[in-house]
């Protein structure tokens, strides 16, 4: 799907997967309480592919990942997203998050798909699909907005 | 994508596109005031493609075309994805639809293409991409949810 | 509930109801081809309260009120309380609407009453409750953005 | 508002405060790991008021607290107006969350007023204003939808 409003020449990340995972664990330590649980895949043109680790702490009754997790985790993708095309802009703010909830995720790795579907000058929507390592089914389907501060 | 729950065998359409574009012009006959502006185009495994021609009525300042409807065009296709893949229930309805508006669409032919993330026995969830016919770029993304009826 | 970053000096409307009314009627004219069926009612500070008089055309299948309709109407109302609330700007544009129907409304007039959680310089956030004139159980609960254009 | 489909009778809550409390810490141990920092204030009617302590785990970059943190309440406050409304159902599940997030919360306990707009057989739709203690400037709003299991 094209992705208009941006030449096509400036369609390589403007960080690398290393340099986003470094920034990532630098600026957000709270993240990483659990261990270094969250990593950056790839960085597809206007897209990022994440995975997180599975931890205990994620776990619910029934023997499920809980919901905020994937929320945690499509935040995160939509972010990692963003900053992998314009860069390390740290004020950059979700404003709105909507999920819906597919099926009950087994207690194993998630990984979450991402693409943006708009980045424009104030605005950026991005998609996330998640789904259990070693599965093509989706367990959860995002959709989400992120402010960019003027630059 | 795979679309689970659903063994394979089962993922003919469970009416044509010709039996589903009677249907709704039978069943909704407000939504053809304007002439029969809405089509049926396709109706992959799970999925439904419709196109929405131009109307006036549709117009907004600025010579774009309403946001509702978009929604009314995206809320058809997730009910014609529905029943593409049940069969005709007149009675399921939609219980939440969320819409984000990506770029003005100029007035032109929409088309809408959805496809189904889960169909449940009690909820269908569905993401629709809509965008002016002969561009590729979306000019609005949504998700909706279908309460289908015991059967 | 407070609405912050304005001061409270602020909080009159910076349109009258006739005004807003006039300016509508011009503006979208085609939101007015079933006749004068919009009417704003009431400018709250930082609200909106509309009424949509019932037109056939609205009708579905059981006698029902369409989705699309009640969607049009709460982006009416999010729309009147934001000029309302700054002023004429004709480019204010919807970037999210999220709908829960939650009944059916009967063949009647449906009221909306719209006030708005955030307005912010470039974004206004509103939540909008729509039900059926002479009851007072919601028939439909709509949250949505607006992005206001640099004044 | 009137909450319709339920005879008025029926309106005290299922569950006292003390008895959800219990059960919330019974059922979700891993929601505890940073202490008892989740209560359930008040069960009104089809609504629940509940506290989040501060922790230091929900920290981001300028101080302010995470968008993951006040989903994660958003989801406890919806659950626990549920049980408060209908008993001790743990198989009931969220199927839609959507969130605006409206102003940074400084780092401080957050308050989440739930109300219930719908409790149907099926589904039950809420609503989440949620504030920093101390204030009644809402920082999120949030919309939910829970599937109810059969009874």
């Amino acid at each position: 799907m094209g992705l208009g409003r941006m030449p096509s020449g400036d369609k390589r990340a403007a960080m690398t997967v290393a340099e986003l995972d470094d920034f990532l664990e630098r600026e957000f330590p709270q993240m990483y309480v659990h261990g270094r649980i969250w990593h950056v895949l790839e960085l597809p043109p206007h897209g990022a592919k994440l995975r997180m680790d599975y931890h205990p702490s994620q776990l619910r009754p029934g023997g499920t990942i809980s919901g905020p997790s994937m929320m945690a985790l499509a935040d995160f993708a939509l972010y990692a997203a963003v900053l992998g095309a314009i860069g390390p802009v740290g004020l950059a703010v979700t404003t709105n998050l909507s999920i819906n909830f597919l099926r009950k995720p087994e207690p194993r790795a998630l990984l979450a798909d991402c693409r943006l579907l708009k980045l424009g000058k104030r605005l950026a929507v991005g998609e996330v699909c998640i789904s259990s390592e070693g599965s093509d089914e989706p367990v959860a389907h995002v959709t989400g907005t992120y402010s960019i501060p003027p630059r």
